[in-house]
């Protein structure tokens, strides 16, 4: 099988998926983006993604490029063409082509691109295995409530994890408070047994799996907080979990190094990661095709 | 003539100068560029470029793709090939195409992309005509000292600019300095006739014509101090200018719709102009051949 990808309007060989050097995503990161998971060949919470994407856009002034359910028929048919039951769409929108100039060019359209691959299969016993995260420095910029295209902070702070050994760097920020992590968010039970992960506002992004997990919590009469938390709280918590819609509940079972719990799964991550697949389960009406 | 432009080793019409969509640069803003002024067909202040380059490289942990020397040739190329007596080039330099992932991939081999353009020849007198800049709230990340295309801020404070019907935005910190401009460095000479530009760290890229123009005014025996300074200094000053490898010396006669001096350029901002077309001019040796 050959990778398809979708670059403005055309479906193209992976291998000859090409923008101009000029796109502005190429040149000032001016541009956005999802991640969406492929469960059972179903985008899973495809409104809460296309929402976000909404939301980003908007915020960065580019207009859709297409309405948001001709984008559902794309991803529905990037994952078909690439043959995926269990994978993940990444799509892209950026100002698009431009001769290179700061402010926003008077008439570009926005360009689109949407590739797709695999992944393994969710499954809840592999998912249970804990990863370490170290802490740093918080050092990205203002609105990371954006999900930006400008990733170079976080890249080089998860590259940071990776070095130490860790799956993730939870980022704190001037207060000694945790934001998030660089491509997830970060969870904790405090030693008093209280379920928190931070609020959200221009410090992190509006996770969807966190929303989603909020939101099964609820139902399941799980009780949460949303409030910053420090890094001591977390290195003495009872159990650490993060969400992202590659990793969906992950617990996390060493913070610098620091074991947390008994460095095994928590019992309300263990919980709360059942939740959040019977939450992917139920999409899409448990029909077997893209929503 | 029809433009050429230098993509990851050939030489290619520039409507079809194209990465790969999996480029770091496009997905991840994982890379680093300069733009460096063509002087009467002279390339201005090549060495401080390459050396400003190293040190961005450097900081991201990407290996120059070719010596500094080649990418001398190729800058000549491009140059030439474009038919450049007066423009610019630009050339960027990303970590290469590779499966996404934030940290960085084990084999990835570095992109480099270059075009150039013709602007209108420098002339003092054009260049005296001053220019309105507003300020903003510095929104940027804290390693702002590495000149990378993770510009997506810059791009936001600049259109902010742009809609305010100035041409550039200075940017202030948290304690209410200036730091730099959107894509230039700031200078004022106080309401007492000190010449003043903001120091360098990680709050601002260190410009190389701000570096020409001290060097130049130090020859001089002019005076200088790197130190930040407030917006209200800013606004009671005698004088401002910014410094880039586009604009020159370019005079500021309003500052958030206040006028500075007589609303026309300053006596010592003239004269750095004039300094600083000498200093063109003194390139190469006066020799009209690229460096």
């Amino acid at each position: 099988l050959s990778r398809i990808a979708y670059v403005n309007g055309r479906y193209v060989p992976h291998a000859e998926a090409a923008v101009h050097v000029e796109d502005r995503g190429y040149q000032f990161a001016d541009g956005v983006y999802e991640v969406i998971a492929v469960h059972r060949s179903v985008l899973v919470d495809e409104k809460g993604h296309m929402d976000r994407l909404d939301w980003s856009l908007g915020e960065l002034d580019i207009a859709w490029p297409m309405t948001p359910r001709a984008m559902g028929t794309v991803m529905g048919e990037v994952v078909r063409r690439n043959r995926i039951r269990d994978g993940i769409v990444y799509l892209q929108v950026t100002r698009g082509v431009a001769p290179r100039n700061h402010e926003f060019p008077a008439n570009a359209e926005a360009a689109v691109v949407m590739t797709a691959r695999r992944i393994r299969p969710f499954n809840v016993e592999t998912n249970s295995q804990g990863i370490d995260v170290i802490t740093v420095d918080d050092i990205r910029w203002k609105r990371c409530d954006i999900k930006t295209i400008s990733l170079l902070p976080n890249v080089l702070m998860k590259e940071q994890a990776a070095r130490a050994g860790a799956y993730e760097a939870w980022m704190v920020d001037g207060e000694g408070q945790v934001t998030e992590g660089t491509s997830t968010n970060a969870w904790i039970v405090t030693k008093d047994g209280d379920l928190v992960t931070r609020q959200t506002d221009n410090k992190i992004l509006s996770g969807i799996t966190r929303a989603a997990v909020m939101e099964a919590a609820q139902s399941a009469g799980i009780e949460f907080t949303e409030r910053s938390f420090t890094v001591d709280e977390a290195k003495t918590a009872r159990e650490a979990f993060l969400t992202s819609t590659t990793l969906f509940v992950k617990p996390v079972v060493r913070v610098d190094g620091e074991a947390i719990g008994n460095g095994h799964i928590g019992t309300l991550t263990a919980r709360l990661l059942d939740l959040y697949s019977a939450h992917m389960d139920g999409q899409g009406s448990g029909k077997d095709s893209a929503a």
